[in-house]
């Protein structure tokens, strides 16, 4: 029997899942385990599969079977499905394969000469390779808006958060904006009343390694399908079935590496949670890189920094690291829930994190619109962050916008889904509140087993059958709305 | 211009060895990594690789291009490397996709369950996955032997040695069954008078670890390009630029790891060795896998296990673990050069290991030509370790047939390459004897390496470029001769 258009594309789509399944391991060998002579052999290797993917995903025949099988009889799961491949196909079909090259090729560049010039505070040798891909970007851009009839900077952010658009970005940071900075001045205000004490080290690896197993199992990781190993940018890597989660440790810090890895629990259970029915077809994958955040960061700030989570983790630290005098119950609690505005993006805290946001979503914006050079970001970043945060990064370029990798390979449209997810975990929480009303006593017991089964049944197992708009009301009640966040944040600091 | 021949083929085994470094990665991960879960969505895409590599091997294209290359100019070097472009292309190109996929499915699951099944003893629920290896295996062996013109089983010891048949082996074996019981029984009746005493343990694992990485750095290891790790069965895998060896730690016994770990160091030499500049050729590739084991049995019996070597490993093993009366040093080169007939083929000595060997190539052949059935091996297991040995596996097949990994996943034909590997090994020691005077007391001195530049010189800088006969004529003056190891062991154990 001749088999369907659909048939067709599930083959298709589950052999592309097979060498992203290699591609995948492969990658998370090189951040990983890979000594240093093998990075040539292993970048060529890894480049050599990805045009063999490119090749598989935009074949004509691909885009024929899609057209055809929309004429088939399919179930709405299918439906769903093709939906997905369709939006696979087209990102990867619209851009010439010279721009995909002359990207990754500057992209490549630029990100290998700024891992040397961010410590070198060398803007000046940073800024013309950064021109060059903010010009392969915006070109990229436009091909993108064209086909999807937006502007340049929502085709861009549609490839990471589809149906999210700068209109409503504005709409959503603004309504941020009117109440944030004046929450962050009074939470600062009520913790200079008792300012936390910081625990001191050295806090052997060894330890946080066998503390960080526990607490992933505590928080139901399953290490049948998956491990915690080290690399220097922390990341949830591998594949559903084999979800290779990472830490660093410094000997100074003990809670870095652990609400790290908590962070990255809570991007694995997602992983681990999506539905293995459908493996290998495009239905079955993340829904989008917002709702991938607002998994870690429920496990992370919604969960692990709550009052009653954190008196739950006191007596499992000390089982592993001796007992300190910041370890008292209230200095602990306090310690992971204090408030401090800072340059750093990745070492904010949850009440001042938006600002980095919203200023990197200022700018990136201007910058593909075509509104401001790479010459104007030092100045406006400055100006910004003074706005913001009262912080100056004037001459400071290391700590300013050269501090992150996303826009050195032209990651253009990622920032805001930071913030994205901050909200959608608000919101998420809020509702597994009302559908658990012991939740906090739960909580309180180290009983998470429920909190979990929600997630599984209003996130996880639906991987990407349903749109963001419809995942977030199916589970919510509601589309996504900031009020929650602020309530969370109102609750904890204020 | 119009690429050549030649340059298509060239491009077409780079685009094969870059799919080949991920497969290896991927493997090694499979041994050492992964957790059990992954297995399965392992195995399939492993599998899909592996279709891929044998359809661009295999395309009608690749066979016209090695016709017409034979008659373009070529120096000497590209014309080996198109004799070995030549062999891949054969040797794939004789099966049929869904052999080769059916093949590795079958390989992969019957491996995959004899991890749980072999500690556990269960013959019952090994033989019918071990049977479907067999019979995908005679299905391959009877496709290569109809193109070869050879029997069934040789076609199969062809992928590993090019050369060699079964009538040469039954030759090489029937000598070193002339005197080879006589020799063990003497030397065990040697022993007798000074039995040496076991090393007691335990030996923490984190010390093992410390010692081996420490030898196999006087050994020469480049660890900017190769890692040391843990798997149930040790090997030596990854890629030229990037070897992985493998080892496995038991706190009783200090002297199995830090040998195997010297064992796998020799096969990594020799990986690390090959010519670089000819990276993704096949004229790059080891020779064959009786060469590649002659290296690692150079470096763990003929150079690690000799005295002179030994008094130098001695205080080394001191700077990692608590002396023990055992240590002395007569006594720790007796244990090391002990003479212990027993189950394991991979704890065997060398003067017992070639029974291991021959009873395994008389099983297999005997298996490969349908002359008996999975269901005869346990008997005729335990028959041949009775005559050989004296000890019996009846009812542990544990210790007997389920003790090896290379029947799982269809690896016939690969045993009969440990002995040929110890006969060149001894062969090729005395060459190096011959060329380097001062041999013995450079040895002593911890000075090895003019022995690695012999090694490079002889064995590794030449990849596949000459045919074993060549290689091992140039490096020792003759074809390979068992007086070699006959000497060797005489002169060790008499």
């Amino acid at each position: 029997m001749q088999p369907t258009n659909y048939q067709q594309l599930t083959r298709t789509f589950t052999r592309l899942a097979r060498f992203g399944h290699l591609s995948a391991i492969a990658g998370w060998d090189m951040y990983t385990m890979m000594p240093p002579g093998g990075s040539q052999a292993r970048s060529e290797a890894l480049a050599e599969l990805s045009v063999l993917q490119h090749q598989i995903l935009t074949d004509q025949q691909v885009g024929d079977w899609l057209e055809e099988a929309e004429q088939e009889p399919l179930d709405c799961l299918q439906r769903a499905n093709l939906r997905e491949m369709r939006r696979h196909y087209q990102q990867a079909a619209i851009l010439p394969a010279e721009l995909v090259e002359a990207k990754s090729l500057a992209g490549s560049r630029c990100e290998h000469a700024w891992r040397s010039q961010r410590p070198a505070n060398d803007w000046q040798g940073f800024a013309p390779n950064l021109q060059e891909v903010v010009r392969l970007s915006r070109e990229e851009a436009a091909i993108r808006a064209d086909t999807l009839g937006c502007s340049r900077y929502d085709a861009l952010l549609d490839i990471y958060e589809p149906e999210m658009t700068s209109a409503r970005l504005d709409t959503l940071f603004a309504d941020l904006q009117s109440w944030l900075p004046q929450l962050l001045q009074q939470a600062l205000e009520k913790q200079a009343q008792h300012p936390p004490v910081a625990p001191q080290g050295p806090f052997p690896v060894e330890q946080q390694r066998a503390l960080g197993l526990e607490v992933m199992t505590l928080l139901g990781f399953d290490f049948e399908g998956g491990r915690l190993d080290v690399s220097a940018h922390p990341f949830c890597g591998g594949v559903p079935e084999d979800v290779r989660i990472t830490t660093r440790y410094s000997e100074d810090d003990l809670f870095s590496a652990l609400l790290g890895v908590i962070h990255e629990t809570g991007h694995a259970r997602y992983e681990q949670g999506l539905p293995r029915e459908w493996s290998g077809q495009p239905v079955q994958l993340a829904r989008s890189t917002a709702i991938h955040e607002s998994q870690s960061l429920f496990f992370e700030m919604q969960l692990a920094r709550s009052t009653p989570f954190l008196k739950q983790l006191r007596p499992r630290v000390l089982n592993h690291v001796a007992d300190r005098p910041a370890f008292n119950e209230a200095n602990f609690i306090a310690w992971n829930q204090r408030v401090k505005p800072g340059l750093i993006r990745i070492d904010a805290d949850e009440v001042s994190y938006p600002a980095h946001i919203i200023l990197r979503y200022q700018i990136e914006r201007a910058l593909i619109d075509g509104n401001i050079e790479v010459a104007d970001i030092p100045e406006l970043w400055d100006q910004k962050m003074q706005s913001w945060l009262g912080l100056s990064t004037r001459d400071n370029y290391r700590d300013g916008c050269m501090q992150d990798i996303h826009w050195t390979d032209g990651g253009f449209g990622y920032f805001p889904t930071y913030t994205l997810g901050a909200m959608y975990a608000a919101q998420l929480f809020q509702a597994a509140r009302k559908a658990l009303p012991t939740l906090e006593s739960d909580i309180a017991e180290g009983s998470l087993n429920a909190l979990f089964d929600w997630l599984r049944q209003n996130i996880w197992q639906h991987g990407s059958r349903f749109t963001t708009g419809q995942l977030i009301r199916n589970a919510s009640g509601e589309d996504l709305n900031p009020a929650h966040f602020r309530h969370h944040l109102e609750t904890r600091y204020l």
